[in-house]
């Protein structure tokens, strides 16, 4: 099911009146405090909830909540806006009878228009009353946009002999791409971990999933990460670079690769997902620019969308990534089928061909032959319905 | 007309084979030797044509003639590519009676695949034969991919008292991004000008023109422009910095620009030109990152084409480009309606809100407050039809 929560943690979701119909408020609190990590936007332009965000996590000394509403991203709203993401901090710890800079805000949804907090502070009591050791569900609803299904994913297992969950909520889905794409997550753990380690292990993880996906190549301005450990487990801290601290890694990454695959899977419009793997680059920045250059390029995403293997787009995406390589060394393989090789163009068989690009998940393999390192990226493919769906977005 | 070409001049396009139906190869050739200046590519996977160009450009004492085929890029052919290149320049130079070093090369088309020679070399006679003062659209019709029209610009003015005229001709439409987008553009003139006044000219007007549109954000491996210079028309010979050197630069930006605007008119599907205008960058570098993140992003690419006034889109985009600037003193107009000033949203009358983005060119113009310096660019919008058109482009 991936929906169960880690021990000590509630969650709910309601509709308070923000957006139209739809769920728009979610809640996630914790019977303890819990040592926390955050990691925010790249985006000069940062939205409200950030900016308060990044100072919670600067003075506060523990979280016992986190509050999200979507509809209003509660971004370029100045002081106001700032005003307006403490008080729904204010709001929801007087509801919940904890201190203001222990509940953490996020927003999602259209930016440039004041938050009405009417509705929030309305919907407050049954947001807390309906707090539930089975609310994941609700709570994943309450952040999600144009998402087309929610994102949870959740791992057990056990460590020093004592039963751990992570459990992993997400949403997409445009706006989507490395340095933090439109995305929210919020990943719980009843583990034990020292904050340092915790900064550590979000910071490593992320690298590798949620800063390894791209829809759209724009940047969001609310991107947000929060990692929360309660401790409830009962494990012995886990401390930098520690036995625990690589199969917490481990299970972290598998609950956090899952989510960010879904939200690349839900891209907007998205028909198919390209699994993009760069090897042999001389530094692994180099191998990022080049797999992000992939990933991004519009005429490639069209033609993985039409099912064409036009690996001459891959190497022209490639080939403008700034990165300086030869291209007579570089190998091309789509789907495992080579198509470019030690400077000449190899002419698969019919048959082998017309598997390429036809799945739902296909794979673009790019060895530049230079060095020793790797990247990987997703990334979905474009589609008219993806134009539609930005196109008609309504301001 | 814009169809003129400059004293000296002669031109003519035909269909040889390489393409099913539509022209294929142009030619472009000078009575007199002629001074000549290119820029190529910044995309390290170069296509055969650009590095046998980059050859004749550093060999060349100057030229007689410019080949140019559409259908196949010539790009990662290898070796083979390289010589099939120089042999389009010595079946060229031979039929015209010129040495090959005289004779410049350039492809358009699919990447990948080795060009077929023959139609090339039995098409010559008919190519030479037809070469004629009125030949210059035939020669625009040769270069074409998806181009869905003909794009020529001519300018005639006195120098000296002699009549000077500059001609151009360009091709757009997919893969089109500053550094030069795929495009190839032959700029002609009878002026007298000196090789490095003429070097100067193109890469100032170039930067302001050429390299300030896009269309997708796709850098091809093709790209060329080169400009021409036989001096038939007898004026006193430019040198850089002269006053003939500025009253020429002034008309070669008109004839760029208006080839710059039409590739971007007719970039693959749009419905609308977007006009980016930023100003106050602490540099001219950082204003064009700016314009430059604007004019790619996808999310604002997909409002224009929708006719919605998302000024949140035009933020978080400057907000990504990697300038650090204070969001707060940003001024952000759309279509002159100013809808963000000094940290707060402006919300115009419906009226005048009903107006912005509704036009086939619309502007953006973003005053980041922060210094003296500022950067244009045109960019096409996003449709579904540019989705269609790159999704089942054949390979």
């Amino acid at each position: 099911m991936g929906t169960k929560l880690p021990k000590g943690f509630t969650a709910n979701g309601i509709h308070s009146g923000l957006k139209k119909k739809r769920k728009d408020l979610s809640l996630f609190f914790s019977s303890e405090l819990c040592e926390f990590a955050a990691l925010f936007t790249k985006n000069v332009v940062k939205a409200a909830p950030i900016i308060v965000g990044e100072d919670i996590l600067e003075r506060s000394k523990g979280l016992r909540a986190v509050i999200v509403n979507s509809g209003n991203a509660n971004c370029m709203t100045g002081d106001e806006g700032i005003k307006d993401a403490k008080r729904m901090c204010s709001i929801t710890a007087k509801a919940l009878g904890v201190k203001e800079n222990e509940v953490f805000v996020s927003s999602t949804g259209i930016i440039g228009r004041r938050m009405d907090l009417t509705p929030v502070e309305k919907g407050m009591k049954d947001l807390v009353g309906g707090l539930s050791v089975d609310g994941f569900q609700l709570a994943a609803e309450g952040i999600m946009t144009t998402d087309k299904f929610m994102k949870v994913a959740t791992a057990e297992f056990k460590l020093n002999g004592k039963k751990v969950i992570i459990s992993g909520v997400t949403k997409g889905a445009g706006m989507v791409k490395p340095e933090m794409a439109t995305m929210l997550a919020y990943i719980l753990t009843d583990a034990s971990i020292s904050k340092s380690a915790l900064l550590n292990l979000l910071k490593e993880v992320n690298d590798e999933t949620f800063n390894a996906i791209t829809v759209d190549g724009d940047m969001s301005t609310n991107d947000t990460v929060v990692l929360l450990a309660n401790g409830k487990a009962g494990n012995r801290k886990i401390e930098s670079g520690d036995s625990g601290y690589l199969l917490f890694k481990e299970h972290l990454a598998d609950v956090m690769t899952r989510l960010a695959k879904m939200i690349v899977e839900d891209g907007e419009g998205a028909s198919r997902i390209m699994d993009i793997k760069v090897k042999g680059a001389g530094t692994k920045k180099e191998a990022r620019q080049v797999a992000g250059a992939i990933a991004d390029s519009l005429l490639l995403k069209c033609a993985v969308h039409g099912g064409d293997p036009n690996w001459g787009r891959v190497a022209a995406a490639a080939g403008a990534a700034g990165v300086d390589f030869d291209p007579d060394k570089m190998e091309i393989a789509l789907d495992n089928v080579v198509f470019f090789r030690n400077a000449k163009c190899i002419v698969p068989s019919k048959a082998k061909r017309n598997k390429v690009f036809k799945g739902k998940e296909v794979e673009i393999t790019v060895d530049l032959h230079e060095g020793q390192c790797d990247a990987r990226m997703w990334a979905s493919d474009m589609t008219r319905e993806y134009i539609k769906i930005n196109s008609f977005y309504s301001t």
